[in-house]
C-alpha cells in the first residue's frame, strides 16, 4: 500500500534545509510511496497548508538557503489543543507519518506528534549546532564558513588600521558558530557561554599583541555573552583600543550551503525516510563520526544544550596558537 | 637622472588599493626609477617611515584586501607644520615627487603639498565612490559586491520567514553603495541622502507587496541618513512588520578586490605614474567612460561629494521594477 | 490600449539575463502593458512555445545564472522561412513587439525581424564582450570575475610548487575576458586574438622570471588563438617548464551575476521597454560611459567583432607591470 | 632544553597546509621551544633549505591556499642516500625532530626518517582524501566546495541549454570528491574507481530524464577512472546527447581554506607538537568521529587507499534521490 509522508520546516531557518527536503521528497518517491510539503512549519499543518509534492518540485533546490516550505513560529502547538488540529489535518490528508526538520522547539513538536501515536521523526536543522546525540546540524558548516569569510574581510581593514575588531556571531547557548570560526580565523580571543571571561586577560592580551608589533586584534563574541555594543564600549573604556564590534546577524543564516552541509543534509533526509519505512519513529536523526545514527526525541530533548559543548578543545588550542 | 617616486595610502582602506601600489612601484621600478613605500598614511610621512620598495616587494598583493602601507588619520597634516614635516622627510630621503591614495580627506593634503611645490598625484581609492571627476573610485565596486552577497544572503532567511529587512550600507553622503546594491538586489526601497524619503509610502508600499503575496521586503539604508537600529524602530512602530535591521559595516572595506577594481586600480597606478614622468602634477586621476583622465586637485576638492548623485537613474529605475 | 512585448534569449547564456527579463517584464506590467515569454529563443518563437508572464514569474530570478527562458541555436531562424514563422507565432499572441537579449547571432534575428517590420530591439547578453556600440555586455563582469577567482587558486599551487600555468579562457574573436582576467590577475603573458604573440619571447620572459626568483609563471590564453593543450605542448618543448593548462571551459558561463552585471542587465531591459514605449525599434541598447544608448542593429552588426578591442591599452598596462 | 622541531610540506600542495604550520610554529613557540621551516619537501630536506621561523612568520597565513615552505617531488630522498642527507642537515641545525605535511609519498619519507632513528610525525595533508586511519584529510573540504561551486555554475549553463555535462574531478585512486561533490550537487551519475559503471546504463538514465523533461545532465568523473574527454566521445557516439566535457583541474587544489580545514589544520598541527613534546614519533595524525586520534605510519601505509572507501553510502543514497 501507498504511504504517504509528510514534510515540515520549523523554527530558524538554516542552509542545507532544502537539501534535506529533496533528499526526503527522491526517496519517497523512488521507494514508490507519496511526499506532502506542508507550508509554514507547525502553523500550516494546524491550518492545513499541505500539498503533494513531485520530483521536480524539488529540483534545483539543493543549492539554495532558506526553506522552500518557509517557516514560522507556531507557539500554540505548545498547548493539545494545537497539536490536535495538526493531526487531524494530517489525517485529512491521508498522511501516515512525518518528518520535521528544526532545532530544539520543534522537536519538542515532533515529540508531542510521536506521544500522541503519530509517527514522527526528527532531522536537526539550525546554524548553531545545540543538539544533543549529533556531532553537526544541517547549516552549521554554511553558517562557518559565512562568519569567517566576514571575518577574513575585516582581517584586512582591521590590519590596515591597527585596529581591534569584535565580531559578535550567533549563538545564544552555545559557542560553536564562535569556536569554529575564531579557531578558523585565528581571532586572539574567543568569547562563549560555556567559558568565564575576563576583561582584564583580555586588555592584557591585546596590549601583549601591541607590543609585540600585531598589526590587529580579533575578538569574536557569541551573541548569547553579551551584545557586542556593549562589549565595545566596556573594552574602549579600558584603553585607547579604538575597538568596533560588527554583529554579522542574519547573514549567517542564508547562502548557498556548503558541500558538507549538502551532503549532510541528504544523507539525513534519506535515513529518516528509511526509519519511518522501518517502522521506527519518535527518533531524531543525527551524525557520529562517520555514522548516520539516531536518537529517542525525548533522550535528545533531555539532554538539551548539550551538557558539555563537544568542541571545547578548540578553545584550548586556539588559547595557545593565536595570540 | 634616476628618479625618486614615493606612494602612500591614506584615509580609509580600500579593495584595489594594494593593486594600485603595486602597479605605481612596478612601472617605476619598469621605467629604471626608484619607488618608496610611505607606511601609515600622512603620519608616517611626517615621522619618516619610509623605505626603498623593490618588484618582489609587490609581489602576490594583487588579490588582498586593505593596504600594505597601512593607513592612518592624522589630522595634524591640515596645517602647514604638519606638511612642512613631510616635504623635510621627503627631501632627506631624495624623494622628488608623491603619488597619494585615498578620498577626499587625503586629497586635501595631496593639494597642499602640491601648492607648497611638492609634486604630487592624487588617485581615488575609497569604497564610498564620492569623488568628483571619476565615474569610479578604487574599491567601490567591491563593496558593492560585498553587499550585494549579503543581501542576498538575507533574501534567503526573509523568504523563509515573511519578514522585512532592513540593511544598513556604508555612504554617509553619497548614496552609491545603496542604489548599486539596491538596483542589483532588487530591494523594494532604497533610501539614500540624495533623495527624501517618506515613511508613509514606504508603510504603504510594505502592505501593498503584503497583499501581493509577497515573501519579504528588503530595505537598504545608507548609513547617512539615519542609523538603521533608529529606522527599525520606527517602522516597527507603524504595525507588525517583524522588520529587523542588518548593519554591514567594516566587513564592506575588506575582501579580495573584483576584477573591475583590479583592473581599475592598475590603470589609475600605472597612469599616475605617468603624469610625473611627464611633468604633470597637482592632479587627480579618474575615469570617465572608458578612459583615463586626470583633474586638478583643487577642482575635484570645489566639487566636493559632486554637486548630483550621477546615479540617479538607478534609483529611479529601482522604483518602476522592484514593487 | 494595452500593448503586448514578447521577451527571448538566444545565443549563449550570460549571467544577467535573468535580471533583464526580470527588468523587462516588471516594467512593462509597471506601465500597465502585458509581458510575453517565449522560450528557447528563436525556436521557441517558431513553434509558439509563449506564454504571459507576472510579476511573480520574475521574482527570486536576479541572483540566478543563467536564462529562466532557455536559449537554444536555431540556424533556421537566417532564412526567410523560418523568421515567418516567428513573425505568425506573434501575431497569433498579439504581441506587437520584441526584445531579444542576446550576441551578434542574435542580433541577426533581430534585424531580420524588424527588416521584415515587426519592431524588435536587442540587448546586449554575452560574455565575450564582443559587440560593438557597447562598452560592455551583459555577462562579461561575471565571467571576468570568474575566471579571476579561478587564477587566483591557480596561483596557490603555482606558487608551491614554483609552476608555469597556462590558463585558457574563453574568447573566439575577441581578448576581452583574457585581459581583463589577466591584468586583474597580473598574468605575467596574455595571449588574445588582437595581438600577435611570439613563442621565443614568452619563453624568455619565463627564464627571466626564473632568473630573478620567481615563484610562478601565469599565462592567459584566449581559446580563439590556440587551444591551450597545444600551447602547453609548444612550451614544454622548449624546456623543462613543467607547464599545465588548466581550460576554465562553461563554467565561466554560470553563476550568480556580479552586482555591475545585475545594475547593466537592469538599466537595459528597462530601457530597451522605454524604447519600444517611444515607438523605437531596429535598435540595441549599449552603455557609453555613465550612458544608456541606442544604435541601428544594422550599424553594430556592420561593426561586428569591433574594427579595434577597445580595451588594448590593458594590454599595454600589464606588459610594463606585470613581469 | 630547548627542543627544536624542524616542519615540512611533500607531495601536492593542499589548502589549510598554512594553517597547519602556523598551528605547529605557533604551539612549538608557546611551549618555549624552537621552529624550524624547511622549503621544497625533502629536497630541501637534502640540501639544507632550513631557517628558524618566529611567531611573525606565520601571520596572516591561515586563510591563504598553498604551502608557504612550498613543496617538490624528490624521488631521491626514497633512496638510503637521500634519507641519509636530510638527517645531516637536521643534524647540523640541531633540529631534534620533525613534523611532515602530505599524502602518502610524504608518509614513506616519514617512515624512513622514523626508522632510521629520528623522531618524525606525520600530517594527512592531499585533497584526495585517501590516506587510512583517519575520515579527512587537510584540504579536503575546500577542494570539494570548489568543485561545487563550479558545478553550481555549470548547472546553470546546462539548465539553459538542455546540455549533458560531464565533469572530471581529482581521484586517481578515490573517489571521495567525486562522492562529497556529486552528492552534493546532486548529479546524476557519479563515476568513481570505487565502482564499476555501465555506459548503457548511463545512456539510459539520460533517457529518462529527458523524457520526464529534465533540463540537463551532470555526470562527476573521478581522473582516475577514465579521461574526461574520452568519456565525452563515448557518450556522445551514443546518441545526440551534445555532451561537453569540463576538466576542473588544478583549480581545486588552490584557494582560501574553508572553515572545517583551517580548525582540522590547526588541530592536527598543535596535536602533532603535543605528541612530540610527549615522546610520540613513527605516528601519523588523524580525525576519527570527533576524536583527533594517532597511528603508525607503517600501519596506516599498509592500508593505503584504504581498502575500501568509508563514504559509498554517499554513492548508494545519491541513486536513490538523484535520478
Amino acid at each position: 500500500m501507498v504511504k504517504r509522508i509528510g514534510i515540515l520546516t520549523s523554527g530558524g531557518d538554516a542552509p542545507g534545509m532544502n537539501a534535506a527536503i529533496r533528499a526526503v521528497v527522491r526517496k519517497i518517491i523512488f521507494d514508490g510511496n507519496e511526499a506532502y510539503g506542508i507550508r509554514y512549519g507547525y502553523r500550516g499543518l494546524a491550518e492545513g497548508d499541505i500539498r503533494k509534492l513531485s520530483v521536480n518540485d524539488v529540483s534545483d533546490t539543493l543549492s539554495k538557503g532558506g526553506t522552500m516550505l518557509y517557516t514560522a513560529r507556531y507557539p500554540e502547538f505548545k498547548n493539545k489543543e494545537g497539536q490536535q488540529k495538526g493531526i487531524e489535518q494530517l489525517k485529512k490528508f491521508g498522511i501516515d507519518s512525518l518528518i520535521v526538520i528544526g532545532g530544539d522547539g520543534s522537536y519538542q513538536g515532533a515529540k508531542a506528534l510521536s506521544e500522541a501515536g503519530f509517527p514522527t521523526v526528527g532531522i536537526p536543522g539550525t546554524i548553531d549546532n545545540d543538539i544533543a546525540g549529533t556531532d553537526f546540524t544541517i547549516g552549521f558548516d554554511t553558517a562557518c564558513n559565512t562568519a569567517l569569510e566576514a571575518i577574513d574581510k575585516l582581517r584586512d581593514t582591521a590590519t590596515s588600521h591597527m585596529r581591534t575588531f569584535i565580531v559578535e556571531v550567533m549563538g545564544r547557548d552555545a559557542g560553536d558558530i564562535a569556536l569554529w570560526s575564531g579557531l578558523g580565523s585565528g581571532a586572539e580571543q574567543i568569547i562563549i557561554p560555556e567559558a568565564e571571561f575576563n576583561m582584564d586577560e583580555i586588555v592584557a592580551q591585546v596590549d601583549r599583541g601591541r607590543e609585540r608589533g600585531k598589526k590587529h586584534t580579533i575578538i569574536i563574541l557569541a551573541e548569547g555573552v553579551m551584545r557586542g555594543a556593549d562589549f565595545e564600549k566596556a573594552l574602549n573604556e579600558r584603553g585607547d583600543y579604538h575597538a568596533r564590534v560588527t554583529v554579522l546577524g542574519h547573514v549567517q543564516r542564508g547562502g548557498a550551503p556548503t558541500a558538507r552541509d549538502r551532503v549532510l543534509a541528504s544523507m539525513f533526509g534519506y535515513t529518516a525516510v528509511e526509519l519511518l519505512n522501518k517502522g521506527k519513529s519518535g527518533v531524531c536523526i543525527g551524525i557520529q563520526g562517520k555514522d548516520i545514527v539516531y536518537n529517542d526525541i525525548s533522550k535528545v530533548l533531555s539532554g538539551k544544550q548539550r551538557t558539555t559543548n563537544p568542541y571545547m578543545a578548540l578553545y584550548d588550542v586556539n588559547n595557545e596558537i593565536s595570540y
